[in-house]
């Protein structure tokens, strides 16, 4: 009935839908410590997290994704998982890369899972039905749903006469002609990302192993995660296989449908009602850990797998009468497949090679997007040459038929990988920091996480706290245009009696070159009323005519008109206020090299920016006009060798997003200036503001009547996380968190 | 003691201080009808209102501006003031532009305004001292306080010895000298602005009138508004100053401070404390109104006050010994040219022209602003020509020894010129449509209006609520963040089960070409993720695949995400919902011109054009190439001639922005519309929302099922409120108020 899959789909200029739909990814793994002993600890997450859980035993960590459309997507939060998963576990504590659990050793040590009294009976039921040893094993499930709009207009184009206009027959019809194929093909599967050669030495005691490895343990039906009722459930119609699995749900043969553990699994709304609500998405399940993927699988492997969905539909649907031959003789060479050595050529190599020239006339009849086409080399590749294949180079990792301590030194690079750069978030790098710590945090916390747009990194947080780089329902939208403005700011500020520094506006250039004429020889600030982060801000240490245009030209640029105030002494720090209250303070130290007698300050700006990144408060020193300028100023230029210890700044003007460093002085500064902050937020109608002050002296308790004590110099609604959680210098501080729990408070 | 102080200003580069300092006008004036009439009714003004209330009489309204240190900002907030004023008064009731009353009729039939029990008791003792008729002239008053920095600057740099570091001396020392030289040379301005050359046939029945025609009845000592007090307060010390009015009000000649009614009077912070405290602002009084200026006095008579103070500063002071004969002498010369003729050259000529020239010469010398000097020109020909005096001018317009009808006209002319376009506020032209009407509201409510930037168009009421363009403290930064991505919108929307068109997203050209091969041939819509005001949206009726290629192109200027969807059939709404209500809703109607069988299109866009405006909704029809390209999807060109009554769309894509017309449909539209509408506010947090729906036919209740009869297509945290105040059709909605209703409630 669903031959034409494929004509109809490119008469309908669908092809495109094929390779896409929805997916999502189960990833689980064994928690080590450095010696690939078991961790029996409670994992540290609350129950009902919805992305990190333990499967079968404590030990064992599961992650899960949403569910996405796109295959980036999934693996950025599978990546994200990965790392708050691992930065979650305790210094020491990792996880074992592979499928097949590392050595067990006493098996009545492993204590299973239980959040709840009856996850607990369950667990220990199969763990005595199966052995403890095939729980232990872990293993990636690819969850799947075809695009709806291809089902739809295919069906209201072509189908709809051949399914009677019942669209759910034909969309479970599709369904089961892809479960079907893909019981028949996934020999090609294992062949090509069988990833368990052995098992380690305790682990077949009970049951003799192979005599030699194998291209995959886990994927095999003798000793892999496979259970007499996979097989005794039909996937010849949606109804055989509800009516048998009922039916051994019925005879208690299985305690519930996710004990059927078959290498396909049909979702719905409810399994007696399949057939009438329709299959919502496939489970393929058991896949082989990838472990040279920190992530458990890589992009490539989640290529092929859509490449190979999308080839098996168009594929002939098995006929009816031949089909239970055609699934057993599928069964039987992935068998042979899985449990065939994995150092030499298969013995299933023409089928394979056969397979695989068809996916690629497929795939360039049906224009697959780039990146399938590239999974397709890589895998052919190892079609054309076994030693290509994971399970053959696994083997030779091994050490005395041993994987464990290439498992172990494999763990200890995947957790330092994520754990070295913590305040970012793996999958979301191109994410502002404040948005990656905020991802972090509520990945840890198991608030649900929606990406409404990544460009604009706008986040959905449990479907309601919606969130942008550092924006929230906390303050107003006209709060935030106020500050936005510098002189409306700095209004507001002066008239509710707080210190800010004296000045003037002006609106032409003219206007403000006669009034510099009337300024005292003294440092001035010159700057646009309105830009981003300190742009078109130029500080002029002995102002003359000249400088002064130039100063004013560059704020100009940005707004038509630009303020002109004293230059004040003093440090400039940045209070972060979160509801009425000091989170953070951090000091904001110009960007700035520190001599060593040897290298030219050019080069040591080179040589600094090498450490930095490229976001707040990591962003590079600057090395523009406005640095010469600013060192020249200083006496200094881009080619001379500095004392060692000497700093010097290549910015007069401090703004963490050009290059200054954040040092957190939290717990340093006096309460009195505190209470300047939060003072200045109420003033400002802000719930969460970053205010730049310049302080004197941080130890030294403001006197109100002393206008060079402090001053406020401008105000953020929509401040960094980032400078206080991973300051250059000194304590980070638990920011985020405690924005996030604002937050949900509020929105109680 | 100050007679250094132009040349101290100049050493000390302070001289473009000289022209600045702080700025506020009064204003009164009778109202009238078109008969000329009195009019008696109680203003239609709130008790306490800071802006406009009555003065002597209920008939006599009184502006009153906040401080301003600019005269821009003065002289536009009397604008507005006078505008909403006007506005609020009755048809048919308009403001007489003379300080000289119209026909007063039965003195009786005159009622004293009497916001309070004791303001009455006030005006009732002041009526039956001088006179009802005395009270009802009407005048324009100046206040102007000295810039603080001149004053502390010369202070430290040249004056702390000389008063002995005592600043308040000095600051006050320089008040007295102003006002003491204005006493002196306040002749001039009696010359140049004075215009109230006679009275009407009523006015002087208790007391004879001059025989002829004066300069200023109204500026004189003997016909003005002037009294016996005001020669017994003396100006040789602010300490005498404050001891002779201190005695009147102990004899209780004068009920109070105000009742002194003198030509300058000073003010502080209580009137015992004034040496103590200093001097806070001069007030210059009794200006004739200048009948020909619709607010009472033009930025010439402004700027001129300001080079004519600025002057008086620099002007060597009154030696003590000489000070009561130049003081006299100042009087009587004022007397003589307030009460000479206005139809020949002044008995004062000489001096006239010599301080015109002294002035002259000041104001080279000090590098006065431009529009001062201009002042100074304008002025200069009143000297040389009395023709040119508003005196003069009057004079030519009396009828009979009357102005009654030349004032009726003027009125009208006055009224006319701020009723005809209302959705514009005077003063505030260049602010988007939304701010002039917020600001209008405010004024005419009496609530304190703080413009805190001007080109941003950011305001401040009643020194708590900010308000922007549309957006307020109601909206968060998160929510107003959301909407402003039109693919975030959607997604929202979608998940919370509301109607949005489908379609799908694109990050490249490549693909979106791609893609576009497999869509059915219907009409589209392609949109960048983020614009403003439908910005790079194109609409192609029978896309062809270089049509979809130009606005792929037009959409990725503004953003690297474009948006592809079904153009749906319809008619745009905005549903503008205001705190769960919804407050009005408005057709969008795309741009369009209807044929007359006569021009071609061309011509009728430029007609259009010709009665619309710059600013939503009256933004001018679109003329560009998208017109040209949306008009050929139609099968039209511009050089074509359409039949009478025919429209034909300049814009596929509906947006006020783009020259749509607004039609207000609140009464028509079916409630499950709103409903619709209340629940997607709901869903994207708005308390405040401009929501834009495709609706097939208002009046058909809502069927959920069908997807074709609403969609949502986008909305906006800050929307217009003119297209629904002032619709190009149909009933105006009252949302401004209701804005700030909901707005101060919440502030509370």
């Amino acid at each position: 009935m669903l031959n034409q899959f494929g004509a109809l789909l490119k008469k309908r200029a669908l092809t495109p839908l094929l390779f896409s739909g929805q997916y999502g990814i189960e990833r689980e793994g064994q928690r080590i410590d450095h010696q690939g002993q078991l961790q029996q600890t409670v994992l540290p997450f609350k129950a009902g997290h919805p992305y990190l859980r333990n499967d079968f035993a404590r030990s064992q960590a599961e992650m899960v994704t949403d569910y996405f459309s796109s295959r980036q997507q999934t693996l950025n939060q599978l990546a994200a998982l990965n790392a708050v998963l691992l930065r979650q576990l305790k210094a020491g504590e990792m996880l074992w890369p592979l499928s097949m659990p590392p050595k067990l050793g006493d098996l009545k040590a492993i204590k299973v899972a239980a959040p709840t009294k009856s996850a607990q009976r369950y667990r220990e039921n199969i763990g005595k039905k199966y052995g403890y040893r095939m729980q232990m094993m872990s293993a990636v499930h690819f969850n799947f749903s075809l695009p709806e709009k291809l089902l739809r207009t295919l069906f209201e184009t072509d189908y709809h006469d051949q399914f009677a206009d019942h669209y759910i027959a034909f969309h479970n019809a599709v369904y089961l002609k892809l479960a079907q194929n893909y019981l028949r093909y996934r020999y090609v599967l294992t062949y090509l990302l069988g990833a368990s050669p052995l098992a380690e030495s305790d682990f077949f005691q009970q049951q003799p192993g192979p005599s030699e490895m194998v291209r995959s343990l886990h994927m095999s039906q003798k000793y892999g995660y496979d259970n007499v009722a996979a097989q005794q459930v039909s996937l010849s119609s949606l109804t055989d296989y509800v009516t048998d699995l009922q039916r051994l749900l019925k005879t208690h043969e299985l305690q519930g449908p996710r004990e059927l553990y078959a290498a396909v699994r049909f979702h719905g709304q409810s399994l007696a009602q399949l057939p009438q609500t329709g299959v919502h998405y496939l489970e393929l399940r058991t896949f082989d850990l990838n472990p040279f993927a920190p992530a458990g699988l890589t992009a490539t492997d989640f290529s092929f797998l859509q490449l190979f969905l999308a080839y098996l539909l168009v594929l002939p649907s098995t006929p009816q009468t031949d089909l239970n031959a055609q699934l057993k003789h599928g069964a039987a060479l992935n068998e042979a497949i899985a449990l065939e050595s994995p150092l030499n050529v298969s013995q299933a190599q023409t089928q394979l090679a056969q397979f695989m020239a068809g996916l690629k006339q497929f795939m360039l009849d049906y224009q697959a997007p780039q990146a399938l086409q590239n999974a397709w080399q890589l895998m052919q590749k190892r079609v054309e040459d076994y030693r290509q294949t994971p399970s053959y180079q696994l083997c030779q990792m091994s050490q005395n038929q041993s994987l464990q301590s290439w498992g172990i030194k494999q763990a200890r690079t995947f957790k330092k990988q994520v754990t070295t750069a913590c305040y970012q978030l793996p999958g979301y790098l191109s994410f502002p920091l404040t948005s990656q710590l905020i991802l972090a945090a509520a990945f840890r916390r198991g608030i649900n996480v929606q990406v409404l747009d990544s460009q604009s990194a706008i986040l959905r947080l449990n479907q309601q706290v919606v969130l942008g780089n550092g924006q929230s329902s906390l303050n107003t939208q006209s709060a935030t245009l106020l500050v936005q403005n510098r002189f409306a700011t700095k209004t507001v500020l002066g008239q509710a009696g707080l210190p800010v520094p004296p000045g003037a506006t002006y609106q032409e250039m003219t206007s403000a070159i006669q009034a510099f004429a009337t300024l005292p020889q003294q440092p001035l600030v010159v700057k646009p009323k309105i830009s981003a982060h300190g742009a078109g801000v130029t500080v002029l240490l002995s102002p003359n005519k000249t400088d002064f245009k130039m100063a004013a030209k560059s704020a100009f640029a940005y707004d038509s008109t630009i303020m002109v105030e004293p230059y004040l002494n003093g440090t400039i720090y940045r209070f972060l206020v979160i509801d009425e209250q000091v989170a953070a303070i951090a000091e904001c130290t110009p960007a700035n090299v520190v001599g060593d007698g040897r290298h030219t300050l050019a080069t040591l700006v080179q040589l600094k920016n090498q450490k930095r990144g490229k976001q707040t408060p990591f962003s590079p020193l600057p090395l523009d006009q406005l640095t010469k300028f600013d060192l020249q100023q200083q006496g200094y230029n881009l080619q001379q060798v500095l004392p060692r210890g000497q700093q010097v700044y290549l910015r007069l003007a401090a703004d963490f997003a050009t290059g200054s460093d954040a040092i957190d002085v939290t717990k340093e500064m006096d309460t009195s200036y505190q209470k300047l902050a939060l003072t200045a937020a109420k003033a400002l109608k802000l719930k969460v503001a970053g205010i730049n002050m310049v302080i004197a002296n941080l130890y030294q308790p403001l006197v109100p009547e002393q206008s060079n004590m402090a001053n406020i110099l401008s105000v953020t609604a929509q401040p960094e996380l980032a400078v206080h959680e991973v300051p250059f210098f000194g304590q980070g501080q638990p920011v985020t968190q405690q924005l996030l729990k604002v937050l949900f408070a509020a929105t109680k």
